[in-house]
């Protein structure tokens, strides 16, 4: 498998997607609850998932393919290639807002991160990343990641962490808030992960993401010296949810020893 | 005084101001700390307020302007024409993320908001409203807001309102969150307004805004049928620092009455 020409087709197939995402705000959205009350899905979320599987089965039929909406694979194991695809990251978003939502996408050869992307799809600023050759913003290349000190820095965190909840001691995330120069919540795992790696936030914090939300965004983190843990530093399990932060390195070690306790 | 030709004149301004603003990126940022440790400026923010302080000055001599940097007048009432400017709503982000900030300008007239101004200078999108002629985003007429139920909503507030502060009662805050759909935080409250006109938020909610924060804001706000309000339910006293809502009409009641306990 050429890894160049896997990018140039995983590229040209989210920017298919996009089209069809972007023209199908003419017409009507059908919204459904999954799980819990607010956990959105559309029919726009399915049609792109079954768009991406549709073309990945029938050019690549060994690879398999782990999705949001389940269309794909169901996975025990990473071996081979498996495209950890989010159609739409940020549902909630693309319901209320019609922006801020991405097409997140991770492909991995036996467990190993080999190609990432997250496309935001109403800016259209697609990030890229191909392990070992670095990281791209549309075309540019993304400089590592800096240094951060817990003062001057900004988070992506969202309020419910910081008041009682079941994941976490919010005491500790009461003494981040008070720390930190500030705090955001835009709403998509993928664009808080895309604000990081880019430098605009300095750590992203969430209690319960799948490897869908992440996939793409843990290679282009790698490529940038992002560091990507679940909460109780230990390395992420793309087989299941996780805690999730990824950070600035000196603000993650910072961060995981003096802010965050889970329960 | 023509509106339409002061409105043309505004835009003009503003443009040529975000011009001056996007070309300062290949400049050195001189980045200062006023009151608060976390409330930065920028040499930006300053040279913006003082370029549209001296085209105001020269071409409308007795129009009076009331701003963030304080380079305008200091103001004890609001008789005649008041231009109410913030040169950077979002300054941190100006600094941290280079997008997601604004120029926020309302013009008034004996305390009545005549003309407001919204404009989020990396994605080029300008918001703009004048009494009584609707509101637009870019040259497309903004409709009325919708009604919205809590249960269904995003709220805009930030982090630090739903723990313990000195401004407003965390339980009902926290009452608040476990209720709607979903909160965000951009970090810019011409922003998050922005967002509540054109329907992306339902509500945002703030503990401490400056007249220059809001007064383009509240002119856009009117046009479109969104509410504003103190977190008393009184009227924003544009002479000093307000608490601060813009809601969808029915929701704003609701949160009014169910959520927003003031200390």
């Amino acid at each position: 498998m050429n890894i160049h020409k896997l990018d140039k087709y995983a590229k040209s197939l989210i920017k298919e997607a996009a089209r069809r995402i972007k023209s199908s705000f003419a017409t009507e959205l059908i919204i459904e609850s999954k799980s819990e009350a607010n956990d959105l899905v559309t029919n726009i979320d399915k049609e792109t998932e079954q768009f991406f599987i549709r073309h990945i089965k029938q050019d690549f039929p060994d690879h398999r393919i782990f999705g949001e909406e389940g269309f794909g694979d169901s996975l025990q194991d990473l071996k081979g290639f498996v495209w950890m695809l989010d159609p739409i990251d940020g549902t909630m978003n693309f319901i209320h807002q019609k922006k801020n939502f991405a097409i997140s996408l991770g492909i991995y050869k036996d467990g190993v991160g080999i190609l990432g992307y997250i496309y935001n799809v109403m800016d259209d600023d697609l990030i890229s990343a191909s392990l070992g050759e670095g990281a791209f913003f549309n075309d540019i290349r993304i400089p590592e990641v800096k240094q951060a000190i817990v003062e001057q820095s900004i988070i992506g965190i969202n309020a419910s962490w910081v008041v009682p909840n079941k994941y976490i001691e919010h005491e500790g995330m009461g003494k981040l808030l008070q720390t930190v120069r500030g705090t955001r919540s835009y709403g998509s795992a993928a664009i808080e992960i895309s604000y990081v790696v880019t430098g605009k936030l300095d750590a992203y914090i969430s209690m319960r993401l799948s490897p869908w939300d992440i996939a793409g965004g843990m290679v282009i983190a790698k490529e940038v010296g992002a560091i990507v843990t679940n909460l109780s530093n230990e390395p992420i399990n793309l087989l299941q949810q996780n805690t999730f932060i990824i950070s600035k390195p000196g603000l993650h070690k910072e961060l995981i020893t003096n802010y965050i306790r889970l329960k």
